[in-house]
């Protein structure tokens, strides 16, 4: 295992194979999104989009909370509407960098995910969380109505249940959160490193170049009409199929035996 | 309290706080939308999208069901096609005037909903029903295709789901339509009134300035391709930051008081 | 009842009453989607889309699975990019055609529905699967992303749901799919037949001018903005009124008889 940490404290990163653990580390804080994290954050997505040796990305929260949204002491201490416009970009530049990221990335959520927090686990791939988590949009509490958050959690479930949870700002509990499909699983809290864990191991069984052909159409496609979807979609299949790891993969499975994959990368 | 009544006996009105209960009032025609009912709504929600004191809005029935949809004596009467694609338009209107309306929306639903009754209930933001609630677009067994109400269901429901609903006609109860996301909650019939009068004081406690901004974006967002819905949101939420009230909810959070909002319209 | 049989073999066609039952019939090669199957497929959905006494139509397959998707063995054979645009296209107008149908489409799931047959499975109207059916989008596991089924399935359950099917080739049984919305019921496997065949014969029952205006308009009027659907959806609405269905249908309501439909084609 490589155990390295990038040149902010606020973010640590942890390499393991092909994957890249990046844990937000402000515990006293929540691991609120200060202007600093959300730098952080950008740049390690960055460095993660330009590596070819990267296949899986957790995103998780250091202490008792994943993630409670921006740091509103900081957004007080500015009360400019160009500050705030370049800060909710900045955020959401983050959030659609996570969309937008070449392989898959998972939400490890330990504790409380709030406001931009929540976005966060709605904007992952996928998310899995242990069963004392909870999810609340709770801007609405402090009279700042979760507006971007709202992109991501209407993208994530259905209109009437994110309406009520940014009008509300309630929480809702990990069970309920899978149910409705903002999360894809839900754990022991004992069990949440092992159920990430084997599902990263899952993503990196499969062939890399696969992986990433899929990440790279799943998203766009969902934004066009169907007739073009397909379009895209074919085209980005007719050029998966002409990988090696597609022939491998294919002749493996009509002989019965397991398959190699090219590992970019190495 | 103020207990107004609208000029139109067939649609009650009534002021609460901050708060317009509406409610259909044709019982013996289980308040179904003529011409007339159509037309008092959209006076109803024009008025109220006028009205910087109104916060939120409760859509009921009066009788043993919300709403059949559309009269279909009266549509007998008229064998026009012109006359259908003004009447379509008009309660499409209605409709998209719920959803355009300034403040959240509430369904109140306390017997069957079916058509474009079914359809009033997709439409709001939020739907409380009493657990004998039924609900249908059940125009398919009168040789009529409940198309408007595909627009609304399918927006609130998955496809296979609504599609089901509509070329069948069958009834689903609460339970499901909850299951679904068609409904925000069921509660005990006897509880309905508390149920939704909760919800309501809930909204009232919020900042109305938040709430407003927040239904504004809400819906325009979801019509959106991701990037343009993160420059919209985050343009909405800079605005809502310079706003008096999330000055004063984020101090009162940090100060660890309750706030105190804005009342507008006062 | 009409049992006739395609040209091809390996599509079987069965009419009954205005039902059409087409049933994959490569049980040996789990009813992969070979170049040919694929050609009977579109044939026989265009001969069905230009016959109007066609009302419904039931997709089912032959053996223990349902369709395993394409014919690895047939794609391996033909190692060029060109092929598979081809073959993805044509696959992606089958689906497309199933959507397009002016009638509803119903799969019988009776065992195992991976990648492309899985896809179809969601392309579908409707889709009832016996108990020990199952569900996944795998080819992920041969190094080839199943990048058209994803456009289908991210159209039919909630996206993190539909990436992690897609990222892990894992199977979801027939509770999850109805859970998720991926298809209408499930049934104990001896009791699929009759299943399916009362929901033929609840289609059948309806009027089928307004089942083929409800057909026409549901899935275009998802793909457009609210207030364009609901211009599309109110004109389809005041053409069915037109129709001489519906007003038998709604004479037939208030008078309370049963109504009596035209029977096109006859």
């Amino acid at each position: 295992m490589n155990h390295s940490q990038s040149s902010e404290d606020i973010l640590l990163r942890e390499n393991k194979d092909g994957a890249v653990y990046l844990t937000l580390n402000r515990p006293d804080k929540f691991n609120t999104l200060s202007d600093a994290l959300l730098t952080a954050l950008q740049r390690e997505l960055e460095a993660i989009a330009a590596d070819p040796a990267v296949r899986c990305v957790v995103i998780g929260g250091n202490g008792r909370g994943f993630c409670a949204g921006h740091d509103l002491r900081e957004m007080r201490a500015n009360p400019d509407q160009a500050y705030y416009q370049a800060l909710f970009r900045r955020c959401s530049r983050v959030m659609q960098s996570v969309v937008a990221l070449p392989v898959p990335v998972i939400a490890k959520v330990q504790g409380m995910a709030t406001a931009a927090g929540c976005q966060l686990v709605a904007s992952c791939d996928l998310a899995i969380a242990g069963q004392s988590a909870s999810f609340a949009v709770s801007g609405i509490n402090v009279g700042l109505f979760c507006s971007t958050p709202a992109v991501a959690l209407s993208r994530s479930v259905s209109p009437k249940r994110a309406f009520d949870m940014l009008v509300t700002g309630e929480f809702i509990d990990a069970e309920t959160a899978v149910a409705w499909g903002l999360l894809s699983a839900v754990t022991e809290d004992d069990d949440l490193d092992a159920a990430v864990d084997d599902k990263v191991a899952q993503i990196l069984s499969k062939s890399p170049a696969a992986v990433r052909f899929g990440k790279a159409m799943f998203h766009p496609q969902r934004q066009m009409a169907l007739a073009d979807a397909y379009d895209f979609a074919g085209d980005v299949m007719a050029e998966n199929m002409m990988s090696p790891d597609a022939g491998e993969g294919i002749d493996a499975f009509l002989g019965k035996r397991q398959p190699v994959w090219e590992q970019p990368g190495k």
